[in-house]
């Protein structure tokens, strides 16, 4: 087990490496019931006082990540602890919250175009790092080619299918370019898998919460959806199971690896249980993995698809996170019998993605670029999220959060009574937008939260939102405090 | 009244003044009821004999477009000619026939694709006209742009809808640019507008026949469609009424200019009725206009749009024909009330079109190159009509055809007996591509047709595919002879 310690960092080094290894433990990198150091080799072997350790483990322990006993040293939790909600019924899918205009992705985007808005609410790469010089050259080459300003396939060009299939070995899928399929971002991935897969009738299972715009998708369909609940770890294959027994469920959407809204990733374990589960149930994942080629630290965790031994997983991702969002260009790997009818909803979805920006996006891809890019935008989201913990920890040490190892989102939970609705409108109020919990639920939640993208901003301008956000929290908890003692009432019946 | 005689072409000069005067007829030039020039000022005007121009007469007399009295000249009919056929009761959409591996839509573009075959069945632009030096220039410009990389709006980029509300002043449509957004092409508009307004319970309404891509995303998603006949001056507006009484339609799906795949125009009159009729009955027309700026001589018809006072017209158009298939740009053009749900569908669909091709193509458009491109084009697909004509009279005399003034695709009707699955297999085999009739219509039909889009081909290589099919032709009526000469069985039995 390596740690890193940082003491110009903000965070407290018991934070620091409690955090690190609650994420060893959740990645599988620390098995479940294995040993821990004791606190005193921890001690020595990083220089930090037994305290700072001590503290560490207590926070995990209090946690239910790991389990301490006399003389017998400390392990990793057996049984990691799980929520007790366990799933819901089946519910057509809600319409966002009515003080959100019109749907809340529009809101993101608005919020993003907003010039005097500092916004965290919507997960865009630093703009700085698209490679202008790079595509520019390979759109003239791109524009050279004929058949780049003609009809093209529906399947998407060859020469892009090819760069794909040798960029995915980076995400340990092995497919031949023929099993590609090129879309216009993941959203129209998923839009496909919906069209292809599902009919109204038949039922969606999410993870809880997860990305708005399959959420917005789905009511949009009208489609019956059921929602499991996830903790630290992810989706809670007990619950999955339950569902898939009374529900017969057609299709599980899931994001893996960087989760969004959370930012974190799913157990080895729970990756294998899942698995199985599809293949008992005869169900299909859709594995949405945006932000899979975002780990701070390669190698990262393989794509679930990699495990995927019978088709059942219809991956799919795009460039729009690790590249930059202008090409609006994405992919889907299947196997052949499930890539046909999603080849058929594309056809009439739209036919087909531009010849132009594809053939420039291989030529640029077949010049190794992308990992040259990756490579740079690294290690610069994890200054960010540094930034972005450190922060945090320092304008708003009453709420909790959770700390990603890759992508640019960051899931914040607020302490008890504070109103989301009220938050949200007052930070935009403010200067600064976020993405509010409740976008990202199908239920509606007594706790506040709110997503925090931390990619398209400095660690300067993301301390300076962030103490905005502080002011405004502590604003509120004063005004709730002097109202509770005046009056009794608590802000649930306000 | 003013005809052009062209003594070159190949096809005889009665017909030439036969095909100008019905499309005259037809567009509404000549309204029912007029007077024509008696036979003699005809022949005198224009250096012509007067048997020329009473066989012309003669033609549309025995069409019903026309009509004499002895001493009283000869007129326009006042009631053209209706066929027998009327709305058939709401089917869900079929799917293709299964001759056809993977739907019409598919095989239209393999057969592009194929190298060797010489193919008239994908209706597709000259490539040599496609602008590459000045989209060059104005891609260079847009990549200098940063907006142009990152995310954009669901609407589409402003200085885009800007050029696109300019350009429709020749379509007659005057819109603010607040009122048009940007699409992948047309056929994500048709997938939008059903989408955003037609549940799978309501009905929807087409012309007979017509485009395959509506029908194809029709069936799959397993929409109750309802077809109305039409006839050379388009669709019927009494069978749209009784549909209308009927089913209490949502939505029509209409092509009125040049229209997909007959070529043809709906007349004036049709046009007042059908916006009275969505008036009556409070129904969308969803107006598909792809080609409505491919008109050869200025000016063409105005858009169904133009004339829409209350809102009941959803317009959409693409730059797919006009200009280039590769940038998969087109627009919509909608009251405030009606855009709200198609963004709201076109953000779950694929979120926003690529914000560099939009700023490319709006300097583009900015530096006023596509009425360039157009006066360039029309009279290219003008001679190139003018050759599938020529040709079609010398090899498939037996067989009738429409004769379009805008556009590229071209209608041919079969004699009796010629079985369209076998002409359509044996054409591939022997090199030609062609679009079999069967791909445009939801029922099956006794008669066997072809479209022939002869946008991306000299008029060499027309006259050269158009022969092999004349061959084909006579082969199989040849056999058919011998068969019900020797067996008295005929084609249908077969």
């Amino acid at each position: 087990m390596k740690l890193s310690v940082d003491r110009n960092n903000d965070l407290p080094l018991y934070r620091q490496i409690a955090n690190q290894i609650r994420e060893y433990i959740r990645t599988g990198a620390l098995p479940l019931g294995s040993r821990l150091p004791t606190i005193r080799e921890l001690a020595r072997e990083y220089g930090l006082t037994r305290l700072t350790v001590q503290n560490a483990y207590a926070e995990l322990q209090a946690e239910g990540l790991i389990e301490a006993g006399v003389g017998r040293g400390t392990f990793v939790a057996e049984h990691p602890p799980i929520p007790t909600s366990l799933h819901t019924p089946p519910v057509p899918a809600l319409s966002p919250p009515s003080w959100l205009s019109q749907g809340i992705l529009a809101d993101m985007m608005r919020m993003t175009a907003h010039p005097d808005l500092l916004s965290f609410a919507q997960a865009i790469p630093e703009a700085s790092t698209y490679p202008t010089q790079e595509l520019s050259r390979s759109l003239r080459i791109a524009l050279d080619d004929p058949f780049s300003l003609s009809y093209s396939s529906t399947q998407g060009e060859l020469s892009l299918r090819e760069q794909v299939a040798h960029i995915l070995l980076d995400r340990s899928i092995v497919t031949p370019p023929d099993l590609v399929m090129i879309t216009s971002g993941a959203q129209q991935a998923i839009d496909l898998a919906l069209r292809a897969f599902v009919s109204r009738e038949e039922i969606v299972l999410v993870e809880e919460p997860t990305y708005v715009g399959m959420l917005e998708l789905a009511a949009q369909r009208g489609q019956r959806i059921v929602s499991i609940p996830s903790d630290t770890y992810g989706i809670l294959p007990d619950a999955l199971e339950s569902a898939c027994k009374r529900y017969h469920p057609r299709l599980l959407y899931l994001i893996p690896t960087f989760h969004n809204p959370t930012g974190l990733s799913l157990s080895h374990e729970r990756r294998q249980a899942l698995l199985r589960l599809a293949r008992t149930y005869d169900f299909l994942i859709f594995e949405d993995d945006v932000a899979g080629m975002l780990a701070y630290d390669d190698p990262s965790t393989p794509a679930l698809k990699a495990s995927d031994m019978d088709g059942h997983v219809i991956y799919a991702t795009s460039f729009s996170k690790v590249l930059l969002p202008g090409v609006r260009l994405g992919m889907i790997v299947a196997d052949e019998k499930h890539l046909v009818p999603l080849l058929t909803a594309r056809r009439t979805s739209d036919l087909f993605s531009s010849p132009l920006l594809q053939h420039a996006l291989a030529d640029y891809l077949h010049r190794h670029h992308l990992s040259t890019h990756l490579q740079r935008v690294r290690p610069l989201y994890h200054a960010r999220r540094d930034a972005m913990l450190s922060a945090l920890q320092r304008y708003l040490p009453e709420c909790s959060w959770t700390t990603p190892i890759g992508g640019f989102n960051l899931w914040v939970t607020f302490p008890e009574q504070i109103n989301e609705r009220d938050f949200y409108l007052q930070a935009i109020e403010h200067g600064v937008g976020i993405a509010p919990g409740a976008a990202f639920f199908l239920q509606s939640q007594s706790r506040a939260h709110m997503r925090l993208s931390f990619g398209a901003h400095t660690p300067e301008r993301i301390e300076q939102g962030v103490a905005i956000l502080g002011e405004l929290l502590h604003t509120q908890l004063r005004y709730l405090q002097r109202l509770a003692t005046r009056t009794g009432v608590t802000s649930s019946l306000l």
